[in-house]
């Protein structure tokens, strides 16, 4: 007998037959002899749904009560699914944020779990209960309720797995686990079995969508091991978990692209102490998250600063850089919204040398233009002209041969 | 200045429009001085939606959680609200069931409410907060959400109206008040300015929809003035308080209908000590509400039992009558779903004799026949074939002089 959590999204309870399908689901792990614990997210399309309604009203909505109007998306999914299972002669019931509590800080839209009480849980469980969380939601210091940010109810499930100490958290969602690229771009993208924590950290924030780069953070720091496996299919998924040694024998796990990013350069910059602090405090003030960052060599007094954000943000971040330019007397603010990133991600890189350049030789066999470069122990990031994300990928993937095996 | 409880209806917040309307109506009030909480229904038709979803996993969904999926719609709206203030410039902040808290038994889809905790509203009108409250949810002793049933932000309304000693209570809907009959029924319908808790009571309980019956009797208790407004018109509004001179003289306030009615006839139950208990009993125990009772006086022994209850609960009510009437030994059960609930109602007819002969006749004169019949100190009723609901409602409207003066 196990403990399981398992984590449903958007599309997985997008409609009744489907919340039913999971009902059968988290069914049969009960009647195998388990106690079972389900976090769902809301329909998908719901939380666009009420973002919407709230932006008909205003563009920039109160986050106290945005976050309030939002958490109502999965209310409706955890108690349709505890009453799917009540139908079927189940003991289900649905727990919201508040309920358990899960307790986070104070920050509106993008909270972060402080602690989560286990005892109502647990309780509730001997008694043979299937426990039903709202994803996505808690409850801070003053009784307000928070949400996570988006892909939060992976980042709920993992918190959970990890207060229960739970054997396996289970994420089911529309894909069948984590591929070396995006099978989307990349026919040859070929599914890992496995995957060490840090490898899918850097995937997370270099683009993949699969799982929430937070979720992947907690599951490191309480060695939570997280299957992501299809809603749809029972074969398959993929395991993240801890480095072993058939992954280091790996150079590469994976590439993966961004999209979502736009280039700014602030030309002639005064080369003095404090300016990058002058730069970038307020975008971080603004909740502008910068991604890279590369200042070129001091030229008579003078720096090109250049740096990545998130292209949904650009207009505000335009604004903000080019108030500071003048503030600081740079010649002029340069925008290039045509960009996107690469990255190959392995934790093989650690010991294996040439990995970076024989990035950059593929890159440059295809006539791209390598326009910044970023590194870290495990993985190469570079930023490259966006029209140029597909054909990058391919012949990454190829050089790096992490295609199909027979 | 004044602290002023409102509470808007859900065709007055139907709509992203609706609900700023309401927003520049709530303003008016905090502009002129005032302190203001603002009691909120979800949107008009969001109940039902949610309800159905609900139906269509399972007939008969647990209670518990179609508490937690219904009380979404409030949430909704009063986030909306309190976003379309803030954008006005003021101080919003919306209140669920549990954050205030507003404290029911466990009763599911009907719970009442044992206690509201004044505290974080007083503390939030100190700041100048404009306090949106959900109306219709609770939360119980074990942190369950709960609604109070139909109709339940009425009762919200006036509860948090008496916990904060408000010096009005105003529910806005889309009737600007209280008529002497239905004007859909009645065109000679006259809004009454004034109207006692008692009158109101009685009025609701015997059909009118204007205001939840349990609302009523919570102003009464606490003395709270209600001021039944339209959203959508400055004029009028009907006042619901205490009894005073003026009402008294009048003889009759109203007449209402009740359509949602059916008679159940037990023929030839044997007449011995408990049998009433016996068939009430697990009508009770099965949440079906008997409204009218009859029972025959006794002739060899039998006697037969005529009672109402709502049409809605129609069929399992007559399951379980038919399994009592076996095992009672009654004859037979016949049931009529063709029948309607008349009542007149009116404080003035304590020191008036003759009000219901004078009912009686005036159905006769129209050949009526008089099914049942049930009185109060202040009310008459009877149940009459369906089909001359709306004759019946006509012809006493004259005969007892409601109707509009010059």
């Amino acid at each position: 007998m196990a403990l399981v959590v398992q984590k449903y999204g958007g599309t997985s309870v997008g409609s009744i037959e489907k919340i039913e399908n999971v009902a059968r689901k988290v069914a049969r792990v009960k009647d195998a002899g388990n106690d079972i614990v389900v976090v769902l997210s809301a329909m998908s399309g719901e939380t666009d749904r009420l973002i919407n309604l709230a932006h008909s009203i205003t563009p920039d909505p109160d986050e106290r009560e945005l976050d309030s109007l939002v958490s109502t998306g999965e209310q409706v999914t955890i108690t349709l699914l505890a009453m799917a299972l009540n139908k079927m002669g189940y003991r289900a019931r649905s727990f919201l944020g508040f309920q358990i509590p899960i307790k986070t800080d104070s920050a509106f839209t993008k909270a972060r779990i402080e602690d989560i009480l286990d005892g109502k849980i647990r309780q509730e469980l001997k008694r043979g209960t299937i426990i039903v969380v709202a994803g996505f939601q808690g409850i801070d210091a003053e009784g307000n309720i928070t949400t996570l940010g988006r892909g939060g109810s992976d980042t709920s499930a993992v918190a959970v797995a990890a207060a229960l100490k739970a054997d396996v958290c289970e994420i089911y969602t529309d894909v069948d686990g984590v591929y070396t690229a995006d099978p989307n771009i990349c026919p040859d993208a070929r599914r890992l079995d496995k995957i060490a924590y840090d490898e899918m950290l850097e995937l997370a924030r270099a683009g993949a969508k699969v799982l929430q780069a937070r979720s992947v953070e907690m599951a490191k720091k309480h060695g939570v091991p997280v299957y992501v496996k299809s809603t749809f299919s029972d074969e398959g998924g993929t395991l993240v978990t801890k480095e072993d040694e058939e992954m280091e024998r790996e150079v590469v796990a994976g590439v993966t692209q961004d999209k979502d990013q736009a280039k700014i350069t602030i030309v002639k910059v005064p080369d003095k102490p404090g300016i990058a602090a002058k730069i970038f405090a307020p975008l971080a003030e603004n909740n502008i998250v910068v991604d890279m960052i590369i200042q070129n060599a001091s030229v008579e007094g003078n720096t090109d600063m250049t740096f990545t954000v998130s292209r949904k943000g650009i207009k505000q971040a335009r604004q903000i850089v080019e108030n500071i330019a003048k503030e600081i007397g740079a010649k002029e603010v340069v925008v290039n919204e045509n960009v996107a990133k690469i990255s190959i991600v392995g934790v093989g890189m650690v010991s294996h040398s040439g990995v970076a350049a024989k990035m950059f030789s593929t890159l440059y066999k295809e006539n791209i233009n390598i326009l910044m470069i970023s590194t870290s122990e495990i993985k190469v990031s570079c930023v490259i002209e966006s029209k140029y994300t597909e054909l990058a990928v391919i012949a990454l993937h190829e050089a790096f041969e992490l295609g199909k095996r027979d």
